[in-house]
Protein backbone atom coordinates (compact mmCIF):
# COMPACT_ATOMS: atom_id res chain seq x y z
CA UNK A 1 0.00 0.00 0.00
CA UNK A 2 2.38 2.92 -1.32
CA UNK A 3 -0.55 5.54 -0.64
CA UNK A 4 -0.28 5.35 3.37
CA UNK A 5 3.28 5.81 5.08
CA UNK A 6 5.31 2.36 6.49
CA UNK A 7 4.75 2.82 10.38
CA UNK A 8 0.72 3.01 9.64
CA UNK A 9 0.83 -0.15 7.33
CA UNK A 10 2.89 -1.62 9.72
CA UNK A 11 0.73 -0.96 12.50
CA UNK A 12 -2.46 -1.98 10.54
CA UNK A 13 -0.48 -5.64 9.44
CA UNK A 14 0.01 -6.45 13.22
CA UNK A 15 -3.50 -5.77 14.03
CA UNK A 16 -4.68 -7.89 11.18
CA UNK A 17 -2.88 -10.75 12.51
CA UNK A 18 -4.92 -10.82 15.96
CA UNK A 19 -8.22 -12.81 16.25
CA UNK A 20 -11.30 -11.99 15.45
CA UNK A 21 -9.96 -8.09 14.17
CA UNK A 22 -10.52 -7.67 10.30
CA UNK A 23 -8.80 -5.85 7.76
CA UNK A 24 -11.06 -2.86 8.64
CA UNK A 25 -11.12 -2.91 12.21
CA UNK A 26 -7.07 -3.20 11.85
CA UNK A 27 -7.66 0.12 9.78
CA UNK A 28 -9.48 1.50 12.74
CA UNK A 29 -7.90 0.59 15.72
CA UNK A 30 -4.29 2.07 13.80
CA UNK A 31 -6.19 5.58 12.79
CA UNK A 32 -8.10 5.46 16.44
CA UNK A 33 -4.29 5.30 17.94
CA UNK A 34 -2.51 8.20 15.39
CA UNK A 35 -4.87 10.34 17.68
CA UNK A 36 -3.32 9.45 20.78
CA UNK A 37 -0.27 11.09 22.50
CA UNK A 38 2.91 9.56 22.23
CA UNK A 39 3.09 8.73 25.78
CA UNK A 40 -0.09 6.49 25.07
CA UNK A 41 1.38 4.63 22.24
CA UNK A 42 4.49 4.16 24.37
CA UNK A 43 2.77 2.61 27.10
CA UNK A 44 0.76 0.15 25.05
CA UNK A 45 3.94 -0.88 22.59
CA UNK A 46 5.92 -1.22 26.02
CA UNK A 47 2.83 -3.56 27.56
CA UNK A 48 2.94 -5.73 24.67
CA UNK A 49 6.68 -5.91 24.17
CA UNK A 50 6.63 -6.80 27.95
CA UNK A 51 4.22 -8.98 28.18
CA UNK A 52 5.95 -12.26 28.48
CA UNK A 53 8.67 -10.89 30.62
CA UNK A 54 9.74 -12.99 33.86
CA UNK A 55 6.27 -15.33 33.37
CA UNK A 56 6.14 -18.51 34.04
CA UNK A 57 4.14 -20.89 35.36
CA UNK A 58 3.20 -21.02 39.01
CA UNK A 59 4.69 -24.22 40.31
CA UNK A 60 1.58 -25.32 41.93
CA UNK A 61 -1.50 -24.53 40.00
CA UNK A 62 0.38 -24.02 36.42
CA UNK A 63 -1.15 -20.13 36.05
CA UNK A 64 0.98 -17.78 34.15
CA UNK A 65 2.76 -16.37 37.34
CA UNK A 66 6.04 -13.47 38.12
CA UNK A 67 6.94 -15.40 41.01
CA UNK A 68 7.54 -19.01 41.36
CA UNK A 69 4.06 -19.44 43.10
CA UNK A 70 1.44 -17.86 42.04
CA UNK A 71 -0.92 -14.95 44.32
CA UNK A 72 -3.89 -17.13 44.58
CA UNK A 73 -1.67 -20.51 45.40
CA UNK A 74 0.23 -18.54 48.08
CA UNK A 75 -2.77 -16.83 49.67
CA UNK A 76 -3.26 -18.18 53.45
CA UNK A 77 -7.13 -17.72 52.82
CA UNK A 78 -7.87 -19.58 50.15
CA UNK A 79 -9.20 -23.39 50.69
CA UNK A 80 -6.78 -25.31 49.78
CA UNK A 81 -8.97 -28.35 50.47
CA UNK A 82 -10.80 -27.66 47.22
CA UNK A 83 -9.10 -27.97 43.29
CA UNK A 84 -10.95 -26.60 40.60
CA UNK A 85 -9.37 -27.36 37.04
CA UNK A 86 -10.30 -25.29 34.27
CA UNK A 87 -8.69 -24.73 30.69
CA UNK A 88 -7.23 -22.00 30.60
CA UNK A 89 -6.22 -18.75 32.82
CA UNK A 90 -9.52 -16.93 31.05
CA UNK A 91 -11.42 -19.81 33.11
CA UNK A 92 -9.79 -18.86 36.30
CA UNK A 93 -9.99 -14.78 35.26
CA UNK A 94 -14.06 -15.53 34.94
CA UNK A 95 -14.11 -17.51 37.54
CA UNK A 96 -12.35 -15.37 40.26
CA UNK A 97 -13.87 -12.15 38.92
CA UNK A 98 -17.56 -13.41 39.82
CA UNK A 99 -15.93 -14.42 42.96
CA UNK A 100 -17.96 -17.76 42.77
CA UNK A 101 -15.26 -19.31 44.43
CA UNK A 102 -12.51 -19.60 47.34
CA UNK A 103 -10.52 -22.79 47.06
CA UNK A 104 -7.01 -23.48 44.92
CA UNK A 105 -6.97 -23.77 40.66
CA UNK A 106 -5.38 -26.10 38.40
CA UNK A 107 -4.92 -25.05 34.67
CA UNK A 108 -4.78 -27.16 32.11
CA UNK A 109 -3.62 -24.63 28.98
CA UNK A 110 -5.86 -26.52 27.13
CA UNK A 111 -8.20 -29.26 25.97
CA UNK A 112 -7.92 -32.88 24.40
CA UNK A 113 -8.28 -31.82 20.34
CA UNK A 114 -7.36 -34.97 18.46
CA UNK A 115 -8.02 -32.70 15.62
CA UNK A 116 -6.17 -29.88 16.71
CA UNK A 117 -3.45 -32.09 17.75
CA UNK A 118 -3.51 -31.72 21.00
CA UNK A 119 -3.19 -34.67 23.25
CA UNK A 120 -2.81 -35.09 27.23
CA UNK A 121 0.71 -34.75 27.02
CA UNK A 122 0.43 -31.38 25.48
CA UNK A 123 -1.78 -30.16 28.21
CA UNK A 124 -0.86 -29.94 32.48
CA UNK A 125 -2.37 -33.31 33.48
CA UNK A 126 0.38 -34.88 34.60
CA UNK A 127 0.94 -32.02 36.80
CA UNK A 128 -2.27 -32.38 38.45
CA UNK A 129 -2.14 -36.01 38.74
CA UNK A 130 0.82 -35.62 40.61
CA UNK A 131 -0.39 -32.90 42.85
CA UNK A 132 -3.39 -34.44 44.05
CA UNK A 133 -1.36 -37.48 44.91
CA UNK A 134 1.02 -35.24 46.70
CA UNK A 135 -0.87 -33.02 48.44
CA UNK A 136 -4.74 -34.41 50.05
CA UNK A 137 -7.51 -32.65 48.67
CA UNK A 138 -11.05 -33.05 49.43
CA UNK A 139 -12.86 -32.29 46.53
CA UNK A 140 -11.70 -31.91 42.87
CA UNK A 141 -14.27 -29.70 40.63
CA UNK A 142 -13.79 -30.35 36.76
CA UNK A 143 -14.73 -26.73 35.19
CA UNK A 144 -14.00 -27.16 31.65
CA UNK A 145 -16.18 -25.61 29.15
CA UNK A 146 -18.93 -27.35 28.27
CA UNK A 147 -18.12 -28.78 24.78
CA UNK A 148 -17.02 -32.18 23.01
CA UNK A 149 -13.26 -31.41 23.85
CA UNK A 150 -14.26 -30.27 27.45
CA UNK A 151 -15.87 -33.64 28.31
CA UNK A 152 -13.33 -35.42 26.64
CA UNK A 153 -10.49 -33.98 29.01
CA UNK A 154 -12.72 -34.09 31.85
CA UNK A 155 -13.60 -38.02 31.00
CA UNK A 156 -9.21 -38.51 30.68
CA UNK A 157 -9.01 -36.61 34.18
CA UNK A 158 -11.88 -38.62 36.01
CA UNK A 159 -10.09 -42.52 34.58
CA UNK A 160 -7.06 -41.19 36.41
CA UNK A 161 -8.10 -39.43 39.44
CA UNK A 162 -11.14 -41.73 40.40
CA UNK A 163 -9.27 -44.47 41.61
CA UNK A 164 -7.26 -42.00 44.06
CA UNK A 165 -10.61 -41.99 46.09
CA UNK A 166 -11.19 -38.41 45.89
CA UNK A 167 -14.82 -36.84 45.77
CA UNK A 168 -15.24 -35.34 42.15
CA UNK A 169 -17.59 -33.04 41.16
CA UNK A 170 -18.17 -30.69 37.80
CA UNK A 171 -19.90 -27.19 37.63
CA UNK A 172 -23.72 -27.48 36.92
CA UNK A 173 -24.94 -27.12 33.35
CA UNK A 174 -28.38 -25.83 32.75
CA UNK A 175 -30.31 -22.50 31.74
CA UNK A 176 -28.15 -19.49 32.23
CA UNK A 177 -29.30 -16.53 34.48
CA UNK A 178 -31.83 -14.26 32.48
CA UNK A 179 -31.96 -17.25 29.84
CA UNK A 180 -35.05 -18.67 27.89
CA UNK A 181 -35.92 -21.97 27.73
CA UNK A 182 -37.72 -20.87 24.36
CA UNK A 183 -34.29 -20.43 23.17
CA UNK A 184 -32.26 -22.76 24.76
CA UNK A 185 -30.93 -25.63 23.24
CA UNK A 186 -31.76 -29.20 23.48
CA UNK A 187 -28.92 -30.65 24.89
CA UNK A 188 -28.87 -27.09 27.27
CA UNK A 189 -32.51 -28.23 28.53
CA UNK A 190 -31.90 -31.95 28.67
CA UNK A 191 -28.64 -31.06 31.04
CA UNK A 192 -30.60 -28.66 32.87
CA UNK A 193 -33.27 -31.75 33.90
CA UNK A 194 -31.05 -34.50 34.67
CA UNK A 195 -29.02 -31.44 37.13
CA UNK A 196 -32.23 -30.78 38.56
CA UNK A 197 -32.08 -29.97 42.27
CA UNK A 198 -34.92 -30.12 45.21
CA UNK A 199 -35.99 -27.02 46.77
CA UNK B 1 -6.47 -8.08 39.99
CA UNK B 2 -4.40 -9.62 42.07
CA UNK B 3 -4.92 -13.07 40.12
CA UNK B 4 -2.88 -12.22 37.27
CA UNK B 5 0.42 -11.42 36.61
CA UNK B 6 0.29 -7.31 36.77
CA UNK B 7 1.96 -7.79 32.76
CA UNK B 8 -0.68 -9.55 32.07
CA UNK B 9 -3.05 -6.90 33.51
CA UNK B 10 -1.33 -4.13 31.93
CA UNK B 11 -1.46 -5.58 28.45
CA UNK B 12 -5.31 -6.08 28.97
CA UNK B 13 -5.99 -2.86 30.07
CA UNK B 14 -4.20 -1.13 27.38
CA UNK B 15 -6.54 -3.15 24.77
CA UNK B 16 -9.61 -2.50 26.60
CA UNK B 17 -9.04 1.31 25.52
CA UNK B 18 -9.56 0.43 21.80
CA UNK B 19 -12.43 1.30 20.52
CA UNK B 20 -14.79 -1.33 20.49
CA UNK B 21 -12.41 -4.24 22.48
CA UNK B 22 -14.55 -4.97 25.63
CA UNK B 23 -13.22 -6.08 28.80
CA UNK B 24 -13.62 -10.13 27.58
CA UNK B 25 -11.84 -9.36 24.34
CA UNK B 26 -9.17 -7.34 25.99
CA UNK B 27 -8.13 -10.43 27.83
CA UNK B 28 -8.71 -12.87 25.03
CA UNK B 29 -6.27 -10.76 22.72
CA UNK B 30 -3.57 -10.14 25.77
CA UNK B 31 -3.93 -14.28 25.97
CA UNK B 32 -3.64 -14.92 22.31
CA UNK B 33 -0.51 -13.10 22.46
CA UNK B 34 0.63 -14.84 25.01
CA UNK B 35 0.91 -17.86 23.05
CA UNK B 36 3.20 -15.74 20.83
CA UNK B 37 6.82 -16.08 20.00
CA UNK B 38 8.56 -12.97 21.75
CA UNK B 39 10.00 -11.85 18.57
CA UNK B 40 6.13 -11.33 17.41
CA UNK B 41 5.85 -9.20 20.73
CA UNK B 42 8.24 -7.17 20.36
CA UNK B 43 7.87 -6.43 16.31
CA UNK B 44 3.85 -5.57 17.49
CA UNK B 45 5.12 -3.44 20.25
CA UNK B 46 8.08 -1.64 18.13
CA UNK B 47 5.02 -1.42 15.51
CA UNK B 48 2.65 0.27 17.98
CA UNK B 49 5.67 2.74 19.64
CA UNK B 50 7.28 4.32 16.65
CA UNK B 51 3.63 4.74 14.68
CA UNK B 52 3.89 8.40 14.96
CA UNK B 53 7.17 8.53 14.61
CA UNK B 54 8.32 11.03 12.08
CA UNK B 55 4.83 11.37 10.97
CA UNK B 56 3.06 14.39 9.61
CA UNK B 57 0.73 16.03 7.16
CA UNK B 58 1.31 16.16 3.56
CA UNK B 59 1.73 19.95 2.30
CA UNK B 60 -0.26 19.59 -0.24
CA UNK B 61 -3.41 16.84 0.67
CA UNK B 62 -2.91 16.86 4.99
CA UNK B 63 -2.97 13.31 4.48
CA UNK B 64 -0.40 11.48 7.45
CA UNK B 65 2.71 11.43 5.63
CA UNK B 66 6.86 10.65 6.19
CA UNK B 67 7.87 12.80 3.92
CA UNK B 68 6.61 16.70 3.09
CA UNK B 69 4.64 15.85 0.31
CA UNK B 70 3.00 12.02 0.14
CA UNK B 71 3.45 9.48 -2.59
CA UNK B 72 0.20 10.17 -4.27
CA UNK B 73 0.92 14.29 -4.58
CA UNK B 74 4.31 13.16 -6.04
CA UNK B 75 2.80 10.26 -8.27
CA UNK B 76 3.27 12.01 -11.70
CA UNK B 77 0.85 9.57 -13.25
CA UNK B 78 -1.99 10.83 -10.96
CA UNK B 79 -4.27 13.45 -13.03
CA UNK B 80 -3.74 16.46 -10.61
CA UNK B 81 -6.64 18.57 -12.11
CA UNK B 82 -9.54 16.05 -10.18
CA UNK B 83 -9.37 16.73 -6.47
CA UNK B 84 -11.34 14.27 -4.22
CA UNK B 85 -12.39 15.74 -0.44
CA UNK B 86 -12.38 13.14 1.89
CA UNK B 87 -13.55 13.08 5.83
CA UNK B 88 -10.31 10.83 6.56
CA UNK B 89 -7.13 8.56 5.49
CA UNK B 90 -9.56 5.72 6.06
CA UNK B 91 -11.84 6.94 3.32
CA UNK B 92 -8.76 7.57 1.36
CA UNK B 93 -7.09 4.08 1.83
CA UNK B 94 -10.85 2.53 0.77
CA UNK B 95 -10.92 4.59 -2.00
CA UNK B 96 -7.45 3.73 -3.39
CA UNK B 97 -8.12 -0.25 -2.22
CA UNK B 98 -11.26 0.28 -4.55
CA UNK B 99 -8.84 1.40 -7.56
CA UNK B 100 -12.12 3.84 -8.16
CA UNK B 101 -9.94 7.06 -8.74
CA UNK B 102 -7.14 8.68 -10.46
CA UNK B 103 -6.73 12.01 -9.53
CA UNK B 104 -5.35 13.77 -5.95
CA UNK B 105 -7.02 13.68 -2.36
CA UNK B 106 -7.75 16.49 0.15
CA UNK B 107 -7.90 14.87 3.21
CA UNK B 108 -9.91 16.95 5.53
CA UNK B 109 -9.67 14.78 9.10
CA UNK B 110 -12.69 15.15 9.98
CA UNK B 111 -16.40 16.50 9.68
CA UNK B 112 -18.17 19.71 11.00
CA UNK B 113 -20.10 18.46 14.20
CA UNK B 114 -21.30 20.98 16.61
CA UNK B 115 -22.27 17.95 18.80
CA UNK B 116 -18.74 16.72 18.77
CA UNK B 117 -16.98 20.28 19.39
CA UNK B 118 -15.88 20.13 16.02
CA UNK B 119 -16.14 23.33 13.88
CA UNK B 120 -14.70 24.38 10.93
CA UNK B 121 -11.44 25.68 11.85
CA UNK B 122 -10.66 22.09 13.38
CA UNK B 123 -10.36 20.39 10.11
CA UNK B 124 -8.44 20.89 7.08
CA UNK B 125 -10.84 23.21 4.98
CA UNK B 126 -8.70 26.48 5.41
CA UNK B 127 -5.82 24.74 3.46
CA UNK B 128 -8.38 22.95 1.30
CA UNK B 129 -9.60 26.43 0.01
CA UNK B 130 -5.80 27.57 -0.30
CA UNK B 131 -5.07 24.76 -2.31
CA UNK B 132 -8.03 25.38 -4.70
CA UNK B 133 -7.44 29.08 -5.02
CA UNK B 134 -3.39 28.39 -5.74
CA UNK B 135 -3.64 25.53 -8.34
CA UNK B 136 -6.15 25.44 -10.60
CA UNK B 137 -7.92 22.58 -11.01
CA UNK B 138 -11.17 21.46 -12.91
CA UNK B 139 -13.27 19.45 -10.57
CA UNK B 140 -13.43 19.19 -7.43
CA UNK B 141 -15.56 15.47 -5.48
CA UNK B 142 -16.88 15.86 -2.60
CA UNK B 143 -16.59 12.46 -0.78
CA UNK B 144 -18.06 12.81 2.68
CA UNK B 145 -20.11 9.76 3.83
CA UNK B 146 -23.94 10.13 3.60
CA UNK B 147 -24.41 11.48 7.23
CA UNK B 148 -25.91 14.84 9.00
CA UNK B 149 -22.03 15.56 9.60
CA UNK B 150 -20.81 15.52 5.94
CA UNK B 151 -23.70 16.61 4.47
CA UNK B 152 -23.18 20.40 6.57
CA UNK B 153 -19.41 19.70 5.45
CA UNK B 154 -19.96 19.74 2.32
CA UNK B 155 -22.50 22.43 2.32
CA UNK B 156 -19.65 24.29 4.33
CA UNK B 157 -17.44 23.65 1.69
CA UNK B 158 -19.56 24.50 -1.14
CA UNK B 159 -19.99 27.77 0.06
CA UNK B 160 -16.63 28.96 -0.76
CA UNK B 161 -15.79 27.16 -3.39
CA UNK B 162 -18.41 27.69 -5.77
CA UNK B 163 -17.78 31.42 -6.14
CA UNK B 164 -14.69 30.16 -6.98
CA UNK B 165 -16.03 28.75 -10.33
CA UNK B 166 -15.24 25.29 -10.53
CA UNK B 167 -17.08 22.12 -11.48
CA UNK B 168 -17.74 21.03 -7.92
CA UNK B 169 -19.64 17.03 -8.21
CA UNK B 170 -20.57 14.69 -5.06
CA UNK B 171 -20.20 10.74 -5.54
CA UNK B 172 -23.43 9.41 -5.89
CA UNK B 173 -25.52 7.77 -3.52
CA UNK B 174 -27.73 4.99 -4.36
CA UNK B 175 -28.25 0.98 -4.13
CA UNK B 176 -24.78 -0.25 -3.33
CA UNK B 177 -23.97 -3.82 -4.93
CA UNK B 178 -25.23 -6.74 -4.19
CA UNK B 179 -27.83 -4.43 -1.92
CA UNK B 180 -31.90 -5.32 -2.44
CA UNK B 181 -34.45 -3.26 -2.35
CA UNK B 182 -36.17 -4.34 0.28
CA UNK B 183 -34.06 -3.88 3.04
CA UNK B 184 -33.45 -0.36 1.66
CA UNK B 185 -34.09 2.62 4.27
CA UNK B 186 -36.31 5.25 2.76
CA UNK B 187 -33.75 8.13 1.81
CA UNK B 188 -31.37 5.60 0.30
CA UNK B 189 -34.23 4.96 -2.30
CA UNK B 190 -35.24 8.38 -2.58
CA UNK B 191 -31.72 9.12 -3.35
CA UNK B 192 -31.28 6.15 -5.94
CA UNK B 193 -34.24 8.05 -8.04
CA UNK B 194 -32.71 11.00 -7.49
CA UNK B 195 -29.93 10.32 -9.27
CA UNK B 196 -30.80 7.57 -11.32
CA UNK B 197 -28.80 7.83 -14.67
CA UNK B 198 -30.07 7.21 -18.54
CA UNK B 199 -28.54 4.24 -20.54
Amino acid sequence: MSFIPKSIEQAIEEFGKLPGIGAKSAERLTFYLLGKKNEDLERFGEAIKKLKAGLRYCEVCQNFSLEPVCGICSNPSRDPSVLCVVEDPLALIALEKANAYKGLYHVLHGVISPVDGVGPDDLKIAELIERVKKVGVKEIILAMNPSLEGDATSAYILRYLQPVGIKITRIARGIPMGGDLNYADSQTLKRAFEGRGEY
